[in-house]
């Protein structure tokens, strides 16, 4: 156990409270919007205010680290202990467009506290989890007496993460020297929601294909030709409709090999969390569930690979009807992976399926663009547990444990410098993450603070 | 048989020839585009031209009849034999867009003779094979020594043709009495050849359908909810691909209830036909035959009905990627329909059979357009035998028969006159309808003379 007192954390952090919100309502007045080229200066000041931040934090190693795009913060305090663990913290200081007429209630860039909540663009998304680590390494010093922290602790705040990341993955690679880690904490996710605090063990992997099939060198009336030539939109749908099995499941030969398959303990946990169906729905929009068979919709969407169709197209889709046999038809394709899955091998085995499946008649070009591997740090690994345990002490009850559907440019960290992932988050789906009003929960952020605050010890700790 | 001496028909086209040539092209010279709204006077004039000539002919009425857009020609010449059978002749006098820089060699306003053709925009489609039954009767009577047809001849010349003629059916609903006939005779089509006169014997019918899936009210995000929700577009492709059996036959239950099925006399006639599998897939632009296994590719656009996607769409189709769940996909399909087969009893079954194969959660609409009938003279009709013969005799030669796989407003005869439609056309596949220097053969244009001046006769005996 760390030697940290947790009331000890929690009147320090109360304490520094007002300054540490000061801080970051001016940080968030920075509009680092990495999509907008007009913000682009901003963006760079934003990486200037944050360097300066951590430096006045007591960070010793502070660089701004240059990007063919905007520029990322690195930052270093070494351990005083001798075979400290090393921790390398991962967010973002860029942000999504906002603006006034978007339907927001003030002005994005003028952050204000109304009802426990700071609104602002950033707030959640993702200064404010990037922010809760500096008062919290503080709060973890200033409780525990130590000068530096219990790990060696290594901050890659990077610039473009609302662009794509686009020069994220060459950087990792070109720095990986500098970023070795032990353990990567990602804060830049959430916890289930407000009274459910969690923490995330993984996301899925991306394979994305896109499939063009071509059939007659142009449109052909289908009077003429129709029944007698094979339809490349017709071929398309076949394909399409060949992806899955009656069960949900994806057809594609091997797609499954090597899948990490969920645990009884991890699918127990999840069937602990107050999940509701009907809310679920609201929030996708969507009027049922649907998927593989024998999962739960949150295993579905957190721990089985899938593949969807992401958009698809062929001869005319205007008003109106033009009696023709589509000369091509085009189909976008998405694989989520999950752990296990490997995404050359699943792009190798998509590519042998479609093809072995289109006709005489019918040619066709299949692309994949770059994917992303899934990551996952199974529920029993020290550092997880450890995350858990200063979470629990920050919030005062049991933690649970979430997955991410989605993709992220984490699993080039884990991919790069072979460390596991762990995703500590504070932010809650209500939050408004890229939509108008987005906010951070003023309690949680400090949640943040203390859990970080206990973090390091407990990882010291764990990783011994 | 009918008393026309043969030799009597030819010697009277060819010393009318010069004439009949000059009188064409100066029809040729009006720019009856029905399309263009600058051409509208145009159309009227041509209607005017037509009428006039007619009179000159010798019918005894002519009229000019309006609808809510072009003119129509109505010319009638009663026979003075009792009980002659009554015929009615579909043709149209507006013509297709036609400008210099589309590729034209010459003015296509302007026609010239080169090389035993005239060309210009309307020489085959249709203002040559209408203009040929000018001379047609005035040969029947000279060669016979009749002062009046040896049927009742109608003609009715409709203006909106390749505008869809949107006022069609209602003109011939409100006029039937007067355009009542035993047999329908549509002059808009042509032959296999110039060395294989052939007669059509039917055109498909087409039932055109749009199914427009709903799924989540808005795209959503493929990683959040990837596995767990119904995506329309994978839907849609299911439905799409269950469209058809392996087989290649439609798989809509009833699809194929009272299909009039090929006669071996008629699979056999269309054997002989000179086709070139080769040739045919080049004029396709398709790089293969497909389709309803048991059918040579003749039979299967011609005599077998179809389901073909024309168009598909749904999500993103951009470049690059969009990992999104689309709102909605939508899916226009064309039904060629043969002789048998009902449209409207054809829509409910395609209604019913997609209705029920969408699952929960999807969202949809059906919506059909109006349908256009098959029609089909069976190869025994003595009608059809009669034009057979007819032009047999024009032609010294064997006669083949086709049939056409596109759908047309003829079917509309068909179905308010209640009278067997049948297709006499001289015009060849190189003729270049609706594309540049569109043209008529000469040769083939005085034998459409001469087979309706052995036509007339010729039915007047077969349907005596």
């Amino acid at each position: 156990m760390s030697d940290t007192p947790d009331s000890a954390v929690r009147t320090y952090t109360e304490q520094h409270r007002a300054a540490f919100l000061d801080d970051l309502a001016e940080w968030l007045r920075i509009p680092s919007v990495s999509a907008q080229p007009e913000h682009d200066g901003d963006v760079r000041r934003s990486a200037g205010w944050l360097s300066a931040k951590l430096a006045e934090t007591g960070f010793p190693v502070t660089e701004i680290w240059e990007t063919p795009g905007a520029p990322a913060v690195f930052a270093e305090w070494p351990s005083e202990d001798p075979g400290a663990p090393v921790v390398l913290v991962y967010g973002h200081h860029d942000v999504q467009p906002a603006a006034r007429e978007d339907g927001w209630s003030t002005d994005p860039f003028e952050p204000v506290i109304r009802d426990g909540r700071m609104y602002g663009r950033g707030a959640a998304d993702d200064k404010g989890q990037v922010f809760f680590h500096t008062l919290g390494v503080r709060a973890h010093l200033a409780a525990t007496g130590r000068t530096t922290p219990a790990v060696h602790l290594k901050l890659l705040i990077e610039g473009e993460e609302e662009s794509g990341s686009p020069h994220f993955r060459a950087l990792a690679e070109e720095r990986a020297a500098r970023l070795a880690a032990d353990v990567v904490i990602v804060s830049d996710t959430g916890m289930w929601d407000e009274n459910t605090p969690t923490v995330c063990t993984g996301m899925r992997g991306l394979a994305e294909c896109e499939i063009e099939l071509n059939g007659p060198d142009q449109d052909i009336h289908s009077g003429s030709f129709g029944g007698a030539v094979p339809n490349p939109a017709t071929v398309l749908a076949r394909l399409v409709a060949a992806l899955h099995d009656p069960e949900g499941r994806v057809a594609v030969p091997g797609f499954y090999d090597g899948v990490t398959e969920l645990t009884e303990a991890e699918r127990a946990l999840f069937a602990e969390l107050p999940f509701d169906e009907d809310t679920w729905l609201r929030t996708a929009g969507s009027y049922a569930t649907a998927g593989e068979a024998g999962y739960s919709t949150l295993e579905r969407v957190w721990a089985r690979p899938t593949a969807e169709v992401n958009g698809i197209g062929g001869g005319y889709q205007g008003a109106g009807s033009k009696t023709v046999i589509p000369s091509s038809a085009l189909v976008k394709l998405s694989f989520r992976l999950v752990a296990g899955q490997d995404p050359e091998r699943i792009q190798e085995a998509v590519r042998s399926w479609a093809e072995a499946r289109i006709p005489a008649g019918i040619r066709h070009r299949i692309t994949f663009s770059p994917a992303t591997r899934p990551c996952l740090t199974p529920l029993d690994h020290p550092a997880l547990q450890a995350v858990a345990r200063a979470m629990g002490r920050a919030f005062g009850t049991k933690i649970l444990f979430t997955r991410e559907g989605g993709s992220g440019p984490a699993a080039d960290l884990q991919d790069v410098l072979g460390a596991p992932v762990l995703f500590l988050g504070i932010s809650v789906p209500s939050d408004g993450w890229h939509g108008p009003d987005e906010k951070v929960e003023l309690g949680l952020l400090l949640k943040g603070v203390e859990t970080t605050a206990h973090l390091w010890g407990e990882l010291a700790d764990a990783l011994r």
